[in-house]
């Protein structure tokens, strides 16, 4: 049926205005008019980076998950090596050094899972979920932003995290579901 | 393990200030100190609602897909019946609200599956994604935003709409895959 699914936006852009912008995203103030001709107004997020996630598997079955405090929802999260990729950078090779800065791990197999928007009523933020196998431990080196512990769960602990609310993070609980069904 | 996650943030905020606002989200710009002491800023997206999916199944294991142009990513999405939800009301009670509005869907149970947050590195999105059962079909009310086209899918073809890239929402992801998952 995606083959009769409309091609042309029923949204009209009147006007954009700029209204914040720093190192992670710029926020777009848009006069519009909407699905039903009305005007209206539409905020928009725009992400400089492309998010990735890696679950990133080792011969025993077991994940690697980052803790660390997000400032955001001032709360301490448990979730999958996460980053955000350039432009000039292509999601694969991004995903490659987020998952060595934030780990140290080198991984020999690479498969992208899944394409994503992340949270499409608001940003326009896209990403690129992988798993990554055949894994060889070096140094990791987050930047200063980031104060990370490294900890390797059995999957089947990781999805039961899921279960008892122990990871909320949505990028993670996807790519762990996701991979949970296509390793099945 | 979580028993010995710290409980104190390692973010210190410096200050904050509104720099944009309207009925979906504001922005914050914050001057901070960062995890590792030194001096940093943080943009964060404060939204004004709680995010709600609902995997709505019928006794036939269809479940319900909504397609609408995102204006976002510029693109046609199909998705889960999603909603925003406002402080003075519940999540349960806005995702029953949501999926009467876009669907014209009264479900006569209702299952919690997860808590989550959306897209934590620059949101403090939260969301409750619900599994709804027990489905009577009424009449739909999308707002002027929304122009909604109502499908019902098998369960499995669902899933293979994510896994041929037909589907790229992220919390339709996780919560069909995750729905998956508690179902068998």
């Amino acid at each position: 049926m995606t083959e009769t699914d409309p091609t042309e936006s029923p949204w009209r852009q009147r006007s954009r205005r700029l209204v914040y912008q720093n190192a992670w995203v710029s926020v777009l103030h848009d006069e519009v008019d909407r699905p039903d001709g009305r005007p209206g107004i539409y905020g928009v997020i725009h992400f400089q980076n492309h998010a990735v996630a890696i679950v990133a598997l080792d011969d025993r079955n077991r994940v690697a998950l980052v803790g660390q405090w997000r400032y955001t929802i001032d709360a301490y999260s448990w979730e999958l090596p996460e980053g955000g990729v350039p432009p000039d950078e292509t999601p694969l090779v991004g995903a490659q050094r987020e998952l060595r800065e934030e780990t140290g791990l080198h991984a020999g197999q690479w498969r992208e899972i899944a394409r994503i928007a992340v949270s499409n009523s608001v940003t326009d933020e896209l990403g690129t979920i992988f798993l990554a196998t055949d894994l060889e431990q070096g140094d990791a080196s987050p930047d200063g932003t980031e104060d990370l512990r490294l900890r390797w769960v059995d999957f089947a602990e990781a999805l039961a995290m899921i279960d008892d609310g122990r990871i909320t993070d949505l990028l993670t609980i996807g790519a762990l579901e996701r991979v949970g069904r296509l390793r099945r």
